[in-house]
C-alpha cells in the first residue's frame, strides 16, 4: 500500500494531478479501479486513456493531456511501470537452508544464506553462492556453479559443469548442460562425441521453461550478461550469445553459431549452425538464417499467411518459379530460347 | 472381456452379423485377431476391411456392404471406437491420501478423495478438490488450485496462481504459470517486467507433455473449457483460447493473442502477439499469423517442399520476385520504364 | 594422461612426428596448448592448422602435409577424434543400488548391477537390466522395461508401456509415452481416444532434453536402432523410425508417419502424419514435409533470408504469384485473355 506521492518520490516521476491517492495494485487502463496504477505505454491502446478508472497512469509526458486523472510522467513509462509493479510481487525468498528431503554432496559448498528447496540434488564440487534460492526438485550435477542471488525456480536441471552468474534466473524444466549433439558416422553406425565442455551463463541472464542450452563439446556454450531467453528455445554446443540479446519463445539455435549483442530474435525462429551474426540483428518470428547476417538490421523469411485457396494457386507458381523468371527473360529478349 | 451383444447395447450401435464374439481388446483392421475389434473412420483404410481378423468393425452405414464379419454400426465411428476402446484402458486411479514423501504446505486444503504421488511439493494455500490425482514429481506453487478429476500424470509444474477447473488432464514435463516474457528495455539493459497474474485453465481441457503456458503481466491467461493442447506448444502471457480449440504439437501463441472458439491450430505453427483470431478458424501446419483473422476458414503460409535442386532455383528467383513482377508490368504497358 | 604412441597404437593410427608427447585433453585447434590433441574435420578450419600448439593433430592423410608438428593419421578423423575424446571423459557410473530415497513397486525387477538414484519413483512390472543407471528424479511408470547398459541422465519420464533396449542414452526431461494426441470430435466437444499402444525404443539410441516421444494408439510407436534425437523434439504417436536416422533439435514428426533408415531431418522440421518417407532421405532446417518422399535425395521447403524491406516487397508478390504467372503466360500467348 504506497500513496502516489511515495511512489512518485521513489521512482522520481513528475506527480500531475492529487497525490493523495493509495495504491494497492497495479491494472490495466481498462480494468483499473480507485486504489490501482496503469501505464500507457503501446499507443494502441491511447484510446482507454479517457475512460480508465486508475488512481493514476504512468505515461509519456506527450500523452499527459489526454488523460483526465492523476498521471506519472516518465521518459519510459513500461519501465518504470515495472518498477511500480515490482511493489506487489508477491514472491518472498525462502528461509536460508537445505531442506532435509534433499542430497547433498559431502563436498558441495553452499552458502549459509542459500536456500535449497526439498527434493533436490546436489552434486560433487557444486558451489552455490550467497542468497541463492534453489527451488523444489532442482538438479544439480558435479562441477557446476550457482553464483550469488540467483535463482532456480523449481525442477531445473543443471547437468554439469554449467556456471551461472549473480542474479540469473532459470524457469522450471530449463536444462543445461546436457550432451551437445555431436556424432560421427563410423562403420556404418553413428558414434557419440564426447562433450567435455561446460555452460557459462552470465550475470543477469534469464532462461525460460523448459528451454534447454547445451553444453559444448570441447569449449563452453556461453550467454554473456543480460541475455534474456523465453521459453522452449534451444541453443546448441559451442553457441555464443552477446550481452542484452534478447529471445522469444521456441527458437533455436545451432551449434557453434555466434549471434552478437543486443540482437532481437522472433519467435521460432532458426538459425543455423557454425554461422556469425552481427549486433543488432532483428530476426523475424519463424524466420531461418542459413548464412552469416553482417549487418545491424532486420531480417526475415518465409511467405504471408493467406486463405488456403488463394495460397495453394500461389505456392504452385512458386513451385514452377525459376521457369516463370526465364519464360520473363526471354519475352523481354534477354536470353536465347532454350 | 465384453461380447459384442454387449458392446452394441452399450453404446446403442447397430449390430449386423453374429454377437458372441468375446472382444478382449481393440486393434488395427490389419492387425486384428478374432478377439480384437477394430473400425474405420479413414476412408484410406477402407481397403483393409475384407481381410480383416476382427471379430467386428464399428464403421458407417455406407461402408458396412464392403465388410466380410459382423459389424457395428455407427454415426462417428472415430468417436463410439473411442469409447469401446476406454473399456480397455488400464490406468486405475491410485488410493486416496497423501504419499508420505512429499511435502505440503500447513495450510493447503487437500480433499480426503484426491491422490498425491511421492515426491511432490504442495504449497501455500492450494486446494485440490474430489477425486483430483497428483502423480509424482508434481510442483504446485503458492495459491493454485487443483479441481475436482482433474489429473497431473507426473512432474507437472504449477508455478504459481493457476487455477485448474474439472477433468483437466495435464501430461509430464507441462509447467503452467511460469514469468511471461515481459522485457523493458532501460538504461542499456534489460529490465525484468513482474508477472502479476495467474493462469486460468477451464473445465475439460488437457494439455500435453512439456508444454508451458505462461501467467498473465496483470491479468490471467485463459484457456476456456475444452482446450486441447498438444506436446511442446507454448502459450505466452495473456493469450486467451476459445473453448473447443485443438493445438497440435510444437505451436506457439505470442502474448496477448486471442483465439477463437472450435479453431484447430496446425503443428509448429506460430501466431503473433497481440492478434485477434476468429472462430473456426483452422491455422496449416508450421503458417505463420501475422496479423487479424476475422473470417472462419483455413488459413496457410510457407512453400511446397521440394528437392533441393529445384528448390534453390525457385528461391533464388523468389528473392527477386518484386523485381520480376515489375518487368511483367512492363511488358504489359502497364508502368513507365524504370 | 596418455602418450602419442600409446593413443597411435589403440586406435591403430599413423604416428608422423614424435609420439613422446603427453596428452591431458583435447581441444579445438585454435586453443590448444602441448598438453591436447586436436583434430581437423571441417576443411573450413585447415587454416588453423599452421600455427596450432596442439601436441598432435588427428586429421586425413591428404591434410597431414599442411600440418608443423605430429599428426596422427585417420580414414576418419571426426570418429577417431571422438574415441581419443572419450578417454577424457569425466562420467563415472555411480555405484549399484537402489537410493534410499527412491519408491519402487513391490514386483519391480532391478537387476543388481543397476544404479537408481534419488527421488526415483519405479512402478509396477517394471524391470532394469545390468548395468543400467537411473539418475536422480527419474519416473518409470508400470510396465516400462529398460535394458542393460542403458542410462537415464536425471529426471526422465517414461509413462508407460515404454520399453527401451541397451545401451540407450536418454537426456534430462524426456518424456516418452505420454498420450498421444488422439481426440473424436462429438456432440459438440471432444472427446479423448484411448492411448492403448506403448512405445519401444531400439538399442544404441539416443533421445535429446526435453523431447517427448507418445506411445501409440492402438499399436507402438517405434524407433529402431541407433536413432539419434536432439533436444525438444516431438514424435507422435504410431510413428516409426529407422535405424541410423538422426534428427536435430525441434524437429516434429507427427502421428503415423513412417520415416526410413539413414535419413537425416532438420532442426525445426516438421513432416505431417501418416506419410511415407524413403531411406536415405535428407530434409533441410525448418523445413514442411506434406506429401510422401519416395525417392532418396536432400529436401527443401521455405524462402531465403532477407532484410526486411527487400522481403516485405517479394513476399508481397508472392501473394499474387498465380496472377503473375497467368499474366505472363498471356504474353506469351499460350491462353485466352481471362
Amino acid at each position: 500500500m504506497h500513496t502516489l506521492t511515495e511512489i512518485a518520490r521513489r521512482f522520481a516521476l513528475e506527480l500531475r494531478g492529487s497525490g493523495d491517492g493509495v495504491v494497492r495494485g497495479v491494472a490495466t487502463l481498462a480494468a483499473a479501479g480507485p486504489d490501482h496504477i496503469a501505464f500507457l505505454a503501446n499507443p494502441a491502446y491511447r484510446r482507454q486513456l479517457a475512460a480508465t478508472g486508475a488512481a493514476a497512469v504512468v505515461l509519456a509526458a506527450r500523452d499527459a493531456d489526454e488523460a483526465r486523472g492523476t498521471v506519472l510522467i516518465s521518459a519510459n513509462p513500461y519501465a518504470d511501470f515495472a518498477r511500480i509493479a515490482a511493489l506487489f510481487e508477491p514472491h518472498r525468498a525462502p528461509a536460508p537452508g537445505v531442506h532435509p528431503g534433499t542430497v547433498v554432496a559431502d563436498d558441495a559448498e553452499i552458502d549459509a544464506s542459500a536456500s535449497i528447496g526439498p527434493h533436490c540434488c546436489i552434486g560433487a564440487r557444486v558451489r552455490i553462492g550467497a542468497g541463492a534460492e534453489i527451488g523444489p526438485g532442482c538438479i544439480i550435477g558435479d562441477d557446476c556453479e550457482v553464483g550469488p542471488a540467483t535463482r532456480l525456480v523449481a525442477r531445473v536441471t543443471l547437468v554439469t559443469r554449467v556456471r551461472l552468474g549473480a542474479r540469473v534466473l532459470v524457469h522450471p524444466g530449463a536444462v543445461l548442460g546436457a550432451d551437445g549433439f555431436g556424432l560421427a558416422f563410423d562403420g556404418g553406425a553413428w558414434l557419440k562425441v564426447p562433450q567435455l565442455g561446460g555452460v557459462l551463463v552470465g550475470d543477469d541472464c534469464e532462461i525460460g521453461a523448459n528451454s534447454t542450452i547445451d553444453r559444448g563439446a570441447i569449449e563452453d556454450t556461453v550467454l554473456e550478461e543480460d541475455v534474456r531467453l523465453d521459453n522452449q528455445i534451444q541453443i546448441g554446443h559451442n553457441v555464443r550469445i552477446g550481452a542484452h540479446t534478447a529471445i522469444a519463445g521456441c527458437a533455436a539455435i545451432a551449434g557453434s553459431t555466434r549471434v552478437g549483442r543486443h540482437c532481437l530474435i522472433g519467435g521460432g525462429a532458426g538459425i543455423i549452425g557454425h554461422l556469425e551474426i552481427a549486433d543488432r540483428v532483428t530476426v523475424g518470428a519463424m524466420s531461418l538464417v542459413t548464412h552469416d547476417l553482417r549487418e545491424p538490421g532486420e531480417y526475415v523469411s518465409g511467405t504471408p499467411i493467406q486463405p488456403k485457396r488463394e495460397w495453394r494457386r500461389n505456392a504452385a507458381r512458386f513451385g514452377q518459379l525459376d521457369l516463370l523468371a526465364r519464360r520473363v527473360r526471354k519475352l523481354l529478349g534477354e536470353v536465347p530460347d532454350e
